[in-house]
Order: C-alpha cells, then sequence, then structure tokens
C-alpha cells in the first residue's frame, strides 16, 4: 500500500512469547515487493519434526499450495520459507519452478530433502514470483535463526495486516509439560492484490502424523473455516502445525485418548485466536461480531446459515451503522437455502430477544440492544426451532473502510 | 430515508410511456412511512385479465408473497395493490390478516372476489403493516384511477430506488399489433431468486395462463434472475404479468407457437431493461457490469461462477476503484465450488485478453483496459476452456454510497 494503514481498533497486543524446542526462526529482507521492510521468514525444525496442514479450497491455488500438498505426503519438515508482497499465484509453469528453487536452496543450506521444506507466498496475484531475490537472502535468513524469533516472522509475513498476530499455550500432555505457539497473518482476502491467510503453529509436543493432522483439521473446523470477513476465499490459504517432538511425553497414537483432552483444548483455543486475530484485523473492521445459530436442522445446516449471516452485506453495513436490524438477519436465513420455518424463527441481539417464533418481541427492552450495539463486540444469536443442529461464526462489519482499503489502486 | 439519496449516475429517465387497453392505476400518499410522497399504488385491471407470477425464493417471505401465490391459484386478476415503506414481513398472523383486510376492502371498492385482488408491500421487515391507513386510501385511489398513471405508480412504489423504473415495448402477435409495458423498483437486497424487487407488466395480448406463466419464468430466469447488486435475496420480490386480452389477437395455445416469437423476444427484452434499471440504481453504484463466463462445464455452472464473481466484495471495490484487477476474478471462480483448471483459465476485461490459458498474457496492450476502467459499462469476459457452458450477468460496483446507505437506512 502506498501509505501504511491505521491500526484496526479491534487489534490485540502481541502476547509474551517464549520458544519451542526444535524451531528457531528469522525475518529478512529479500525486497519482494516491499521496501523497507522485513518480507521473507524462515523457519528451520530439528529432524524427526512431524507436520500436518490444511489448505484452500480454492479451485485456483497457489504453486506453493500445490507444493506443500505434495511435500506432506511424507510426514517430515525440516523448513518452513514464507514471503510477503507476492503470492505465486496464477503464474503457471514459471510458478512451479520458482516453488522448486527455493525448495531446493533451502535445502542445500539446510541439508535436508526438498520435499522437507514447506513455502507459502502471500501478496500480488498474476506475478511472477522474483526468486532470485528470495533465494539471494536465505544465507543471510539462515545465519539470522534463533529462538526467539517467533515476533520478527509474524512481522515478516504480514501483508496489509495493521498488527502481527500471535498466541502461545502451555499445557501437559499425561503430566509431561508441553507448548503451543502459533503466528498468522491476514485481513481476510486482504486488500489490492494481497490476499491470504496464513497461520503456523508449533509444538515440542511428541505426535505421529495421523493424530496432528485429525487435531488441525477438527480445530482448524472450528476456528479459521468459522470466520469470515468478505466471503472471499483466498488461493493461498493454508494452516499448518509442526511438532518436533522434543517434549519427552508419552507417545499417544489414537487422538481420542483422554491424554491429549488438555492439549486438544488448548490447540483448538489457541486457533481461534488466531482465528479471530485476523477478523479483528478485517479490512475496515470497527466491530467483532459472533453470530450463533441453535436448533437448527443439523450442525452443517446451522454453520451455512451462520455464514449466510455473517456474509450479508446489508447485515454487516446494519452492524457498522449501529441498527439492530433484525430483519435484515431473517432475510439472510432466509437467502441462506436451509431448513427455516419463518414462525418458528426468533432473534436474539446481546442477549435480548427481538424476534420470537417469528414475530416482534412487544415492548421488548430496547434499551440494552440499542447499548449493546455501540460496542466493539456484538452477539447475534438466532434460533431456528427445528432440531439440534448449532454453530457458531465470526465476522466483522462492513465499513468505508473496507472500500477504503480494496477500492485503490494496487500501488 | 432521513435526506433524498442523490440520482444515480447510471439512471434512465422514463421512456415515452403510452396505456394498455383495459388497465387504469392511480397512486396516493396513505403514509404508511413516508411523509410527504405516494407511497401506495392501484392498479384496476378490466373483468377477464390474467396473471402469471415469480416469486421470491427466500424461506421467510413476506405475508403479502404467500397471498399472491395462492391468489395465482385462479387465473385471474382484477386489482393490485403495492404499498412501499413497510414490508409486511415477519409480521406473524397480524401480517396474514392485514392482507385479508386489504384485499377485502379493495374487493368490496372495485365488486370482485378478494382472491382477483394482489398485493405487494416493500420497506422495513419486521414492522406490523398500518392496513388502517391503507384502506383509509383506497376511494381516494379508486377515484383517481386512469388509463395515464404508469409513471405516477413507478414513483409510488420506490423505496431507497434514486429513479423511477418503466419499460415499454409494441410488437405484434400473428400481425395484430399488441402492447408490453412494465415498471420496476429496486435498489438493493439484490439478487438472484429474486431482489428487493417489484417488477408489474401488463399487456393488452390475449394470452392463457399456462403460456404467460412459462413466458414469464423463462423471461425472469435471463433478466431479473441474472443480476445482483449485494448478493442479499429480499423477502418481498416479485415479478408479475397481466393479460387484459383486449387486442384481438388469434389465442395461441402453445409457448413455442412462431405466432408468439416477436411477442417473446420483446418481452424477454423488456425485462432485461427492467432489470438492468435495478443495477442501474444498485445502492450506490457508479458502475453498471456485465460478466459473461464461457466455456464452462454447463450453463448452470456458468451462471454459478458469474454471480460468484458478481458477487464478490473484492471485484466489486476494484471496479470501484477502476482496477483491473483480473486476479481477483481468478480468485473468484476458484471460490465458485464449480468445476475450472487454472490453466486453462482466461480472464478479458473491455475486450482486452489479460490473462490466456492460467497465465498472464505478455504485454498485452493496457492503455485500452484503463479506459475501459474509466467508463459506466464495465465488461468482463472469462473463458472456462472447459466446455460449451455459458452464462451472463449483470451487477455493480461497491462503494461508499452503499456503505451510507445501508448503514442508516432505517434513520
Amino acid at each position: 500500500m502506498a501509505k501504511p494503514l491505521p491500526v484496526s481498533p479491534l487489534a490485540r497486543p502481541l502476547p509474551d512469547l517464549a520458544t519451542i524446542a526444535g524451531v528457531r526462526l528469522s525475518a529478512v529482507a529479500a525486497g519482494v515487493r516491499y521496501q523497507g521492510r522485513t518480507d521473507l521468514m524462515l523457519a528451520e525444525f530439528v529432524p524427526g519434526t512431524v507436520a500436518a496442514g490444511v489448505y484452500t479450497k480454492n479451485a485456483c491455488p497457489g504453486a506453493p499450495v500445490l507444493w506443500c500438498r505434495e511435500a506432506l505426503t511424507t510426514p517430515y519438515a525440516r523448513a518452513l520459507l514464507v514471503n510477503a508482497g507476492n503470492a505465486n499465484v496464477f503464474t503457471g509453469r514459471a510458478g512451479i519452478q520458482a516453488c522448486e528453487d527455493c525448495a531446493d536452496a533451502t535445502a542445500q543450506l539446510l541439508d535436508c530433502p526438498p520435499q522437507d521444506v514447506f513455502l507459502a507466498s502471500t501478496g500480488v496475484i498474476g506475478e511472477k514470483l522474483p526468486q532470485d531475490r528470495i533465494i539471494a537472502a536465505l544465507p543471510a535468513a539462515k545465519a539470522e535463526l534463533e529462538d526467539n524469533g517467533w515476533a520478527d516472522a509474524a512481522r515478516a509475513i504480514m501483508t496489509t495486516d495493521t498488527f502481527p498476530k500471535a498466541a502461545r499455550r502451555d499445557v501437559k500432555i499425561n503430566g509431561t509439560p508441553v507448548r503451543i505457539q502459533g503466528i498468522a497473518k491476514g485481513s481476510g482476502m486482504v486488500a489490492p492484490d494481497m490476499a491470504t491467510m496464513l497461520a503456523y503453529v508449533a509444538t515440542d509436543a511428541k505426535l505421529p502424523q495421523n493424530v496432528l493432522q485429525s487435531l488441525l483439521a477438527s480445530g482448524c473446523a472450528q476456528s479459521f473455516n468459522s470466520i469470515t470477513v468478505d466471503s472471499d476465499t483466498s488461493t493461498s490459504d493454508m494452516l499448518m502445525i509442526f511438532a518436533t517432538g522434543l517434549a519427552d511425553n508419552p507417545e499417544v497414537d489414537d487422538v481420542n485418548d483422554p491424554a491429549l483432552a488438555e492439549f486438544t483444548l488448548a490447540l483448538n483455543d489457541l486457533l481461534l485466536e488466531l482465528a479471530l486475530m485476523v477478523v479483528r484485523d478485517g479490512e475496515g473492521a470497527t466491530k467483532l461480531v459472533r453470530i450463533a445459530v441453535t436448533g437448527a436442522d443439523s450442525n452443517l445446516s446451522a454453520h451455512r446459515i451462520a455464514l449466510c449471516i455473517a456474509n450479508s452485506p446489508l447485515v454487516k453495513t446494519a452492524i457498522a451503522g449501529e441498527d439492530a436490524n433484525w430483519g435484515r438477519v431473517v432475510m439472510a436465513v432466509g437467502k441462506s437455502g436451509e431448513p427455516a420455518d419463518r414462525d418458528r424463527l426468533s432473534v436474539a441481539i446481546g442477549g435480548t430477544w427481538i424476534a420470537k417464533d417469528g414475530g416482534v418481541v412487544e415492548n421488548y427492552d430496547e434499551a440494552p440492544v440499542v447499548a449493546h450495539m455501540k460496542g466493539q463486540e456484538i452477539e447475534i444469536a438466532v434460533d431456528l426451532g427445528l432440531g439440534d443442529g448449532e454453530a457458531r461464526v465470526w465476522t466483522c462489519d462492513l465499513t468505508h473502510g473496507y472500500i477504503d482499503i480494496n477500492g485503490s489502486y494496487r500501488s
């Protein structure tokens, strides 16, 4: 962007970050697109580190996403290389070549097979990735690797993010202390050409890939797959977790093993915290909105209805205007195509039921609703009155800031 | 609205309107919500007039939509009563009662069965319709019925519309001159199936209901169901056609009868003209955008992809910023969930192919593209390179005006 964006009013400060045994990180300025800032992060993982990942469902993914999916066919990871400023998307054969070149160069430096190197790019779509600049910056990136590189790494992967995003949890597996720490970037499907949500989590826990993968997939469903800023899906989204195994917890082979209960809760909690930071940095966002749907035909139906409400421009602009316009919520439920009975539908805002069983609640107290709409965190609840299906999703309001950011020329 | 909205820069003047034999209209101020303007239109049809209609697919339709669906079970229509300012949606039992009361009062005045009276309401959702005000205004509405009431009727049904919408065609059936004329309203909550969109067409042609219904349904698919402003689907939409039969054209029983070819083309053309007026009045719109998709797996797939592009906030804001941001078009194709092959995808803006077969066209001439983006009518073409499926949809850009209007609709 030509001039820096103002920091989101919903921003969160970086938490007290620690180190993850077996992980070293660095951030350098490779000059991929931006000047005067770091734009390349390298993470080195100790041999034996196991990886799991969830990638964008966009049918036109970037070359790095294809590379990572392939690399994940073996469980091990030795490095993660992420650049900001260029997404290496829709770059044809040249994009694939760029990935191979970057992976080969990193593998040589760290003395590992190329398929143990994971790659990500975020930024402009359709412009060839200047891999020579990235490769030229690799030696410096290796030289600067350090245990405490997390905060710098979080900053290096920002595009139009207005604040760096990280989260940490300390828990136990069978009494053995383990740590989970992660960073993320994203403001939804970010500003001019800058598309993507990236999140990387590491733990020193010892876990087999099948367990790690299913933990990540279920955690993602309740976090990164339950947020939306503008309904647009990046071509580069990815969420990955790396387990170094340096904590000497007893190996757990079953994702449902009670020994993993605390770890699973902490991981899900951390993923949601990171996901909500992305919403808090949503382009132009001034309010964080939680939409809870209950009484739906199924959980899937509830999820679809919640997303339909969360993606409705009319609902989002009403929230921006601090207008408790529940009629637009009814509209959004109705347009979702999911089972709904107008005469059983109930809507609450900020805990006050405004509409019940298909009609307005006579003489409901508007005061708390009006006060709630003026706050920074808005809660909308919808009960379908049909079944037990429920879901929660988070979004932000739609403001002039979104138009400002996305209506401006690429610069 | 608190203050009148500025007229859309894409506005079209009212055409030279004529009369339709057997149709009289009037517009009065019932004070349903707005002050100092007409907000109630009444149309009277000669006995024997046949009706056909297409209604919203929103699962939470307004009471008037339910009334009209029921009324359409008999082919005849004697009256149409439409109010602006209150949508009579999500009003429970009271909403049904309001429809019955309005229909009964109209039927008594015009001496016809209540089920020959069609009703529509557009405006705020969730507030009880003040039917007493409407019923009190009916005698004046009847007294002012006139052949030339079309323009006044078009104005009376406006809500956030910034200009009245009407269109006319004069054609022949088997050499017999017949006329088609219609009015429409709508500018937001506009998306397929259908929009906060009301459209009423009348013709003096003599046509059976089955023919009229299938003509309207197919015409609607290519017009009102191929436009979107904000992806939101209203609870009140309807498109209806009334055929008075006073033209002495020979009766045609088969919709595919060649005698109807000219009439069908003219009707489809009129419906598209009205639909595009709705897009031209899209809330905050500064550009009319046509999205043409070819080479898709099927026509349905092409339609879904085109709508996905048309509803993408990032595509719409880029257009508002006059940014030929084809990368966002690629993103929107990819997120549609429809069959697409990144390496066969091509994108053109204003007739210039910017991307072909999965990559940027090297050294394409940017000048005509930049010039095209500065215009009021934008054309985006996408070829999937997969099959013969094609579709065209129309939308508008997403601007600050949309936020202004929808952040304060009820104020």
